[in-house]
């Protein structure tokens, strides 16, 4: 059972500050914690049903799985549903990405669900490391985590002032602007920057600045604009499909 | 102001059966009321903040605004955000689309946030009818229309026996598998369909024995899956390179 004490702390880690207290975050659901069980990440406390215990816990006896019902559980949750297991993970320590072949960089995404899916498109096309602006959603947002379905234990988010960072980079620099370069028949460098800008104020001015390549999805109809996420896949489908 | 009347129906748009029954939406929002207004949609009422009409009545000067405070609008909202403006909207009667050109089929989606986001992207490439099966999600459900971020009056859903409608059809079917031909080298013809499974079980028996041409999305990391939006963005833009 999850005991007053571990309630507090599950409920707690819902809120960045206490994240950065405890330096723990939070995995929810089947999917997520599967790929927690499966991966290196530090785990803290995993709480799950009978029935998930039944049906995992002999995969990864490297873990001691808390029963807990699912009341409980989904007392303890700060999602809605899917509340099978619940992890309390250690905040790793992530070193910044040495530059090679293609980085993804965000300014300012806000959207945690935003960020979570971006990290299962990078995922997809294998780019494990995704350096954000400051101000970008928190990489440990449960809402984050959930939309990443099981990708966060392959791609690290590191935080950085990103002008400062970009700016110190010697690498093409591929804005995503609504007038650059027909992204169909742009020639893509396997090596450098892909810079997605915010859902409200796309890429600011400080990192604009930086960039040496505009590209834009060729538009063919009458929709104004394109969700974040999915302009990243996009543009990331594009880029691979010259490697 | 909002009277009692108007309330209750209101909230009672929320739901499915009295969408049916008063023949009747839901458009909340800034953008997608902007979008409704510029339409040539057969609106019945739009509440608004004095700040709305302020700023738009003139531009709209066919549908008489009605002014209510936040608070109230907030109390109506079905969504938890966004309340600047909520229209009430006669649903129009949607003729299936004759073949031509790339056509969408969806079969099962049945988040209507990803309904929605599949219709913007379709909108984005031009596609103005897609075809849905018979349980997918409600075109017409307070989430999808919000996430089509105005795409929604560009872009028809018809839901339809989507088997017995793709098997009437002599086109080629292009379904989304995860072992299919790689999309990247696949010869995508621009009159067909494309067809999408649901979030959990993909494109189901009976409409996967009508797909002509396998696809895939090529993978280049180890996600095990991408989003059914997401997904379908990326095809649709490997489409249209081709056009």
């Amino acid at each position: 059972m999850i005991s007053k004490n571990q309630l507090k702390l599950i409920r707690a880690l819902g809120q960045k500050k206490y994240r950065k207290q405890h330096n723990q975050y939070l995995v929810q659901g089947e999917k997520n914690v599967l790929e927690l069980l499966a991966s290196g990440l530090a785990i803290v406390d995993v709480f799950a049903t009978a029935a998930f215990i039944a049906q995992f816990q002999a995969q990864f006896p490297h873990v001691t799985m808390i029963e807990a019902d699912e009341d409980s559980l989904t007392k303890a949750s700060t999602l809605v549903s899917n509340n099978a297991s619940i992890a309390v993970v250690a905040m790793p320590t992530v070193a910044l990405p040495s530059p090679e072949g293609l980085m993804l960089a965000l300014d300012g995404v806000s959207d945690p669900g935003n960020l979570g899916t971006i990290i299962r498109v990078a995922d997809w096309y294998g780019i494990n490391h995704i350096v954000a602006s400051l101000d970008s959603a928190d990489p440990y947002n449960p809402k984050t985590i959930s939309a990443t379905m099981g990708s966060f234990v392959r791609v690290a988010v590191s935080q950085v002032d990103l002008p400062a960072y970009l700016n110190d980079l010697d690498l093409p620099i591929y804005g995503a602007f609504l007038e650059g370069e027909n992204l169909h028949q742009a020639t893509l460098a396997q090596t450098g920057v892909l810079l997605m800008g915010s859902e409200s104020h796309g890429i600011r001015g400080a990192c604009a600045a930086l960039v040496t390549n505009k590209i834009t999805i060729p538009a063919f109809g009458a929709a104004e604009s394109l969700n974040v996420a999915m302009a990243t896949g996009i543009i990331l489908d594009n880029f691979k499909r010259q490697a």
